[in-house]
């Protein structure tokens, strides 16, 4: 009778929602890792997911949804991914690897998932602080979200709607990786990049390189991450 | 200068979004249709929404988006739909034929597609009187979704938002039909039936043919549909 709940788990195969799979588990819940193949070029991201997810010894599923059939953005199309930019450009706009309406629609198919699996919490690892300009990472979308979501649901209706959790939000990734590191996650899975190599190594200059690596840095723990 | 502002209208290839599309002609819109591949059971749907979208000289867009993988739905998987139910077994229970979450989710494309194309409205087909038991049809849950899609995206921070306009909300299936005849919909070219023949033959005896077939007739207006 007393089955551990199932939480499911938002898996981008980066740093953020690897942290976030092992809270998860911390938190008592059983994780079920959602990876969502949206035809992004980086797709070695969907392996790091997998690697992710099997070295927690949790369940993993993919989703295809094919946002690339819109446009719009430099992580779905043969638009140049910005590099060797400081934080202050990197924190004052919406860069061009925005990818339109992509927190709204992943965490629309989770909400699907957490309905199907019975699942009343869902992990996001999104973070307000070294947000990098994305709208959709903010507290305020997310709260709005949930009320949605729920309102969506049979499961909402019925009283068994989603709690989004999400509990970077106000880290930074120094504080983010040290959270990990305590709670056993291997980051030499992990894949941040905008612009990896085929092998999947990390070019070290786009904002998602940068903003780890200083992470590391600040964290004082050795950077595990294979770069180009 | 006057160039005439792009709505999406979300298509299912059924009578509610064609009429739905021809509404958004009329309050002065160039509409692009937006149809969702996410694994029907019912796809003859898919290639009524093109039919729909050339007759009113509509674009369309197409995107896959697999929902099967979730399952959970009698539209997605080999569930019996339901047959023969009257107009209280209808309206009051959510049936075998729900999809989690799946107007969260064609929602949140359709917001997507809206921001690449800088659109700023957005039609879908809902109506809360003969909704069949559904939750993502009800205004309550439209207005919670459109304030957390314009917190989500970069054209909503920007004020650029959308407004997702529901024209259909409070009106009867009978209504709704003698609005789109007085618009010029073809009815002959839409498909509402959940378990059509293989030639795109409606049953006549699911929930939405139950639905339609009483429409036509309370409309007073010749029912165009093929029945199996």
């Amino acid at each position: 009778m007393s089955e551990t709940p199932t939480a499911v788990v938002l898996l981008s195969g980066g740093l953020d929602s690897a942290t976030c799979l092992a809270v998860a588990k911390r938190d008592g819940f059983a994780p079920v890792g959602l990876a969502i193949d949206y035809g992004q070029r980086h797709r070695c991201e969907l392996d790091a997911s997998k690697r992710v997810a099997e070295a927690m010894h949790a369940d993993v599923r993919t989703i295809r949804v094919d946002l690339r059939a819109f446009g719009g953005s430099a992580l779905t199309d043969n638009i140049d991914v910005p590099k060797d930019r400081g934080e202050h450009e990197i924190s004052s706009e919406i860069p061009v690897t925005y990818v339109p309406a992509r927190n709204l629609v992943f965490l629309s198919l989770a909400t699907g998932l957490c309905e199907v699996l019975g699942a009343q919490n869902l992990y996001i690892g999104v973070n307000q602080l070294d947000y990098s300009g994305y709208p959709d990472c903010r507290g305020e979308f997310i709260a709005s979200f949930q009320n949605a979501a729920n309102l969506a649901t049979k499961a909402g209706v019925e009283g068994k709607g989603v709690t989004v959790r999400t509990p970077l939000i106000d880290l930074t990734k120094a504080e983010i990786i040290r959270l990990g590191t305590e709670l056993g996650v291997d980051y030499s899975l992990t894949v941040s990049c905008y612009d990896p190599s085929p092998e999947g190594k990390a070019c070290g200059r786009c904002d998602s390189c940068t903003l780890r690596k200083r992470g590391f840095e600040q964290a004082g723990i050795p950077d595990p991450t294979r770069y180009a």
